[in-house]
């Protein structure tokens, strides 16, 4: 097994300490170097002071290989890290030239001119290896602090995922080394205690070289299995297909889709058009889809008839079910279907009404209790489920599941999800 | 000026090494301590490594008056941070009866039986003071480590969030030295350096004492106006009245509300109700306004037009405008807000049609543009804007421009908003 370097990171940026932003930088660098088998092994991060920065510089680099300090690079006095780092190496400051050359052509092309606050920018510790910066005006730089490559970063996330990706980790000897083999599964319907009870009871020996980890991809799960040598992999491919046989259907993708652009796919694949008619999810349903680029090819119209009134106006649902059911209601929601359909002209669709809360719930349906109505004029399904969490919870678990009956529908699954067991809504005495 | 306690952070867990979460906690954290005037002033995070977790507790208790420890209180073997902070004390670890009642009690509440896994979570350090969970089963401690108070704290955000801000906050220092006051204002349509400029330039002596900060909270900017001390607060009050002169009717909100929240609110005040025609938005205003609770006083219905077709047979718009104009125009806007507006019996409405991107945009209309109309049956405006930016962030910025543009009207604001002069879509030649 290849070893691993020890990757450290210390971040800087009164805004970090102060709470302003939260800090995704970490995780994007994290998420890079652990796809290639190495997590970050240590982090720090201060605010904007010079003698804290530089002190934690030289103190990290005497543990780690390789450090990434991110942030401080802008025009602004409080950007320090040039400084420190000058500091730590026991070298000037000097402008360099090749740096400047690259500020000037980037300020050209976005017709802004270079002013002092920009050139400060370019005024880098002698001796320091330039980094481009494809998308923004501060290069990034590294230099050897004894045994260990410091190399400096920008702190706007675009920058920084740029740089790291192209520039950076490239030429880290993780990249050089790594052997590492991944799957990623993008699940709807099942939790990570759930699916780490099944693998526990169904595969008997897990090997430990193998990896089985999840991330929340609300409102689905990622599963990744991962290798890190090459001797392992088909232990891995055995793990993988073992894991796939146990999620079965519920596995909505391998890749990074979300499950509204895997319908819209499955929709153009099939030449199918949709469309929705939502009460409690309000026009998050069709806003789903359409924040897609393509949707147009499968989606003409939806509607949002969030009154009773305007479910009688709009999509034809009777007066009568509305009074003798009311709108949260099995005859409401197939109403609510057949009339949207009918109005598009869409081969399937997805009608809801449901409790959002907080306010609305009775006794007989509580907060969290949704019809939904899904399918085509001729084959409608209709089912109630109860999902006791708030209101914009509820209203994303109610959009994500449409799209997986729809997903199931269109894949022809007869099986029904393990959400229709444990999230059926079952009326009190 | 009451000096500041040194308070450190030191987080651990694997998961935040390997990228699989983002790290929203710290933020959480100092968000609370620097609303008293106190910022984080250092912060580690390492994975689950007890002699690392030892290390750095220690390292960290010689330079802090407070240091929060997070994460490592679970019932798995993977969590050590008990074990951790009774190295550095070198105390043992003991099974401590009044956390063991707590957690009996929380076991009994949540209907699940006391397990061995479970119980782990009350062997604790000696001599640790209790610090109790009102949402979750393990308990925090806390203990002296020299001059440095330790204090350990559960990593489930939710959990973390009532302990720290009822139970350990108010227990600090800086609690009740406290006198700070702030001010926020959320802004819609002014950026950062906007504002900045603004106040250089209008606001000579701006003084030293008052912090003034900004908060990306998309689509608004917050901006925070902070003293430290009482002799402080009538240059705060002074300072703040001059800023909300300079930012006018940019102001969309004092406190937290979203500005979908403030339009629901004044639409309640001024009793008028809403409806939308949506064609690039997807359903995504109607979302924003029924992600509110009470939205159903507002709102009856809405329309996501997304073809011609549609956008003729739900709305009334014209064959006529439709090829004369194409959909984004100003004759369709004008007449997807009537036709939105007579079927629903709304008394305001707005329509938008634009090129989302990523393609579909031409020379005459690229991508980024937008028509809306907004405004009632008898009076309606329409404009067109232009915002260059991914497909996302332009209906995330086109939904919020389409409440800003209702929220002017309900208010009788007759001066233009910014982006109007910044955002008005200028063809090419």
């Amino acid at each position: 097994m290849p070893k691993h370097p020890k990757l450290s990171l210390l971040l800087t940026g009164n805004e970090l300490m102060a709470g302003d932003i939260v800090d995704s930088n970490s995780a994007m660098i994290a998420q890079m170097t652990q796809a290639l088998g190495c997590p970050i092994f240590y982090k720090a991060t201060v605010g904007d002071d010079l003698d804290l920065l530089s002190h934690e510089i030289t103190r990290i680099a005497e543990f780690s290989d390789v450090l990434i300090v991110n942030g401080g690079l802008g025009p602004t006095i409080d950007d320090l890290t040039a400084e420190a780092l000058a500091n730590v190496m026991g070298v000037a400051l000097e402008e360099q030239p090749q740096a400047l050359q690259q500020l000037e052509r980037w300020c050209e092309s976005k017709r802004i001119s270079l002013n002092a606050a920009n050139r400060k920018q370019v005024i880098l510790p002698q001796g320091i290896e330039l980094i481009a910066n494809a998308t923004g005006s501060a290069p990034g730089f590294s230099a050897m602090v004894r045994n260990c490559k410091v190399i400096c970063t920008p702190g706007v996330p675009s920058e920084l995922k740029h740089m790291f990706r192209d520039e950076i980790l490239p030429n880290l000897d993780i990249s050089k080394n790594a052997q590492v083999k991944r799957y990623r599964l993008r699940v709807f319907g099942m939790g990570e205690s759930g699916i780490q009870t099944l693998v526990k009871k169904h595969i008997a020996n897990w090997p430990t070289e193998i990896e089985l980890g999840f991330r929340a991809s609300l409102p689905m799960l990622e599963v990744k299995l991962q290798a890190q040598n090459k001797s392992d992999y088909p232990a891995l491919e055995q793990c993988l297909a073992q894991v796939k046989g146990l999620l079965g259907d519920h596995i909505v993708t391998e890749d990074h889709r979300v499950i509204s652009a895997v319908v819209k796919d499955l929709l153009i694949e099939k030449q199918q058009t949709i469309t929705f008619a939502e009460s409690c999810t309000g026009g998050l349903i069709a806003a789903n889809l359409t924040e897609i680029a393509g949707a147009s090819a499968v989606f003409e119209a939806g509607f949002v008839t969030y009154s009773n009134a305007m479910k009688q106006a709009l999509v034809n649902v009777s007066d009568a079910s509305l009074r003798q059911h009311g709108a949260v209601s099995e005859p409401v929601v197939r109403e609510m279907l057949s009339g949207a359909l009918l109005k598009t002209n869409a081969n399937i669709g997805v009608a809801v009404s449901g409790v959002a809360g907080p306010s609305g719930g009775s006794n007989e349906k509580p907060v969290g209790t949704v019809w939904i109505a899904w399918g085509t004029a001729t084959h409608a399904k209709a089912h109630c489920f109860y999902f006791p969490v708030d209101r914009k919870r509820f209203q994303i678990l109610v959009a994500a599941v449409a799209f997986d009956l729809v997903r199931r529908e269109l894949l022809g699954i007869n099986e029904q999800a393990i959400y229709f067991k444990e999230r059926t809504f079952k009326p009190r005495h």
